[in-house]
């Protein structure tokens, strides 16, 4: 319990926690309990006595309130299955408890008034995981992946969420650390011996060696969080083409096609998030869709301002022509589209013969928005376009707001190493911005003593009962 | 398993089933499994094996789903908590599990796409308490009562829901049933005996007076049906009275004080149902509040056709004055609610004397809609307005609209009996009546054979995961 010792008194673990961990309205309703007295507490309106109760175990019986004369009488408030856990083998390492109630909400706000009435208190927002944290189950990073999981809402942002909840960050960081301390002994092996300036040259041109190969990785890392933002937000995707060319039923069509795949299964319909998709289990965001959306397109020509703003936010533009572009057109777009993965779509390959078009040589995909033909063809493309490197154990992808800036400040710290390590500068130097690197990797699991205010602002966005 | 003989194929209990038991969004969701094969096909995604595990016991693993090349090689969907149930101790009869998961909507769905892979398929709504019912944990009213208590929104219909869950309904029909066994071999008795005229005489008066006893019961229940049916969708309330009287603020200031109180516990607020309050526990539901709420109020006067019509509908009138009514509109007034409960409320306390109002000996509260003078009191009187009957242990309020109508049916039947016994009916003839009673009765709780369209309809009712 080394780390209790930067508890604030508002983090006292002295108190024992209760919240609602499920979403209300369904056929159950999960409540969970957490904290020293969390066994003591819940037996005070269970009906049997749960303080010698073996962990891991469940039990049946009633949640009651003490009524009229003398709280000799008791009502039943529900029938529930209590789930037994055990310091320090539980999810916050402390001794919990989760009762299975019927869903109903007025049963859900009785329990836990009765909660608090016996003495519970209210959980915070990420309260549960804070305590994971506090009580050593898990590093800082893998408390965050545990709200991104919750949030994750396709396989990819899944995929990256559960890798750094298993820990394959965390353990990728202690890698680079071990790196960083290894350069830190040699530096320090050079300060003992810099009398013999033989030895010196030898060992500066291993320490470069290090500092570079650390600052490589580092670099993967922090440019990984473009991708990984892009996965997370949805990557973004303009369409752009003349008035009539059938943006709008492009649209529907693609929009269209994903609802009917998640809906699949019954009862897990997720919210309507307007204008995304999912290809292959990434989300695709179309971007700037009001003016598609309108019947009445404004946009009379693909040289239009607005359109070219929409361009500038995406990764991948779609241009659906109907019709010979002028080459004119098409160099405007190709000017436009220079860092963006730009796809040529010909719609309506039911009317016209579009093989006749000359796309100066730009290769194309032909489609009709109206009747589906080609849309599994141009979704194929869409994915390969957003170009997403296929993960290997050891990769990561960096998601996290947090993670991004403490990696850009420890690439910063390296930077100056290696540069100081070219300009000869002494050892002295160059230790401090080691140590510098260093701290700031250790911020993102977590392991230096973390602020109250970061450790609030981390778990102020999970929900509550996590 | 006697009961077994009447499921059709459709509702075979050889497949198991699964279905998320809690509403998506939470911090967690409940995936619950049932049937012979439950452990069995869970174990073939989760990283234990389950089919050997201890009944009541909690398991941690990981649910994978087998990837890539020849299946040898799994991705992890989720860490779980799994809880074991073995038949007959589980809540369906049947060996289940619940596998808690973090509540993502891409997990639960993979979660369910894996077991149905595994060879689970989705459960149908209230599935689970079906097979609960078809394998005798429960008779068909506890199962009604389980809906009942899950759509609960106040301590009325959670007592109702709950008392007949634990068979305290199931107890008093059973009392009912025996009592019209008696009456039934008396009549035989009867029949045995009836070349001895003597005999037939004395007979005849006990059999009326249990069937009088029995028919009073059975009355009361139904009786109580319009009772129960008022707490289930929330008692009418009537506010009327001229324009400018201040409707529209009483109205929100009744509305505005609940709604305070129904957000007392973080995490839980119910969703907003339009123009209900909670006095004590019981939902006043204000009726042709439209009206109220246009700030053009076109209700001119006390006297006009549509407020009749809410009168009409409602069990309690609030008629709200700020100045001295007419006799004539008093009279109008106690005419049309001459079968409802009248509360006479004088408003604007804070701006005129009004208890120089002469209202002909009739009650009223004074109070300030627009400084929330005397709202408590006003409150109160509403409450004591609905006449709610304490509940004893013995008492039970229908609340369900099958069981009134069978209750009705068997009323029917007892009349006819009772009708008989008077016109010396032969008691042949008597039987028949009884049996029909005897029969209408079990249909509330299922323990003749229940037609599976009635079971349709009863589950159907019912979310999907319960």
């Amino acid at each position: 319990m080394e780390l209790a010792s930067h508890l604030s008194p508002l983090t006292s673990r002295g108190d024992t926690i209760c919240a609602l961990a499920t979403a209300p309205g369904g056929a159950l309703g999960i409540i969970r309990i957490s904290g020293a007295q969390a066994l003591e507490i819940l037996s005070r309106i269970f009906t049997k006595d749960l303080t010698t109760a073996q962990p891991n175990t469940i039990h049946y019986g009633h949640i009651v309130e003490r009524v009229a004369v003398a709280q000799q009488q008791t009502a039943i408030i529900d029938e529930v299955l209590v789930s037994v856990f055990r310091a320090p083998h539980s999810y916050t390492g402390e001794d919990s408890a989760e009762v299975s109630c019927h869903g109903s909400r007025y049963i859900l706000n009785k329990v836990l008034e009765q909660l608090i009435q016996h003495g519970c208190r209210m959980a915070e927002p990420g309260e549960f995981t804070k305590r994971a944290f506090l009580n050593g189950k898990m590093d800082l990073s893998q408390a965050e992946a545990v709200a991104d999981l919750i949030t994750s809402s396709n396989k990819a942002t899944h995929d990256i969420a559960m890798s750094q909840l298993r820990g394959h960050f965390s353990s990728l960081l202690a890698q680079l650390r071990e790196q960083l301390l290894k350069l830190t002994s040699l530096l320090e092996l050079e300060l003992d011996f810099s009398d013999h300036e033989d030895l010196e040259f030898a060992d500066r041109s291993e320490l470069s060696s290090i500092a570079n190969k650390i600052d490589k990785h580092i670099s993967q890392l922090t440019h990984s969080f473009e991708m990984g933002n892009a996965l997370k937000q949805g990557i973004p995707v303009a369409i752009v083409g003349k008035t009539n060319v059938g943006k709008s039923t492009l649209l529907n069509r693609l929009l269209k096609d994903d609802r009917a795949i998640v809906s699949d299964v019954h009862g897990t319909t997720r919210d309507t998030i307007e204008d995304t998709i999912d290809i292959k289990g990434i989300t695709f965001r179309f971007i700037d869709t009001a003016g598609i959306r309108q019947t009445q397109d404004t946009v009379e020509k693909i040289g239009i301002e607005r359109t070219f703003q929409a361009i500038q936010k995406a990764r991948i533009v779609l241009w659906l022509i109907d019709q010979q572009p002028s080459n004119e057109e098409i160099n405007e777009v190709l000017q436009h589209t220079e860092n963006k993965k730009l796809i040529v779509i010909k719609n309506k390959v039911d009317k016209t013969d579009n093989n006749s078009y000359n796309l100066l040589n730009l290769p194309f995909i032909s489609i009709s928005a109206k009747f589906g033909t080609g849309i599994e063809e141009l979704e194929q493309s869409i994915y390969d376009a957003a170009d997403i490197p296929a993960l290997a154990d050891s990769d990561f992808i960096v998601t996290n707001a947090r993670h991004y800036d403490a990696l850009v400040r420890a690439h910063q710290s390296i930077q100056r190493v290696i540069d100081g390590l070219q300009m000869q500068l002494s050892g002295d130097l160059l230790s401090e911005d080691l140590r510098q690197a260093l701290d700031t990797l250790a911020e993102i699991t977590g392991g230096q003593i973390t602020p109250n205010e970061v450790l609030g602002n981390i778990f102020t966005h999970f929900c509550v009962g996590k």
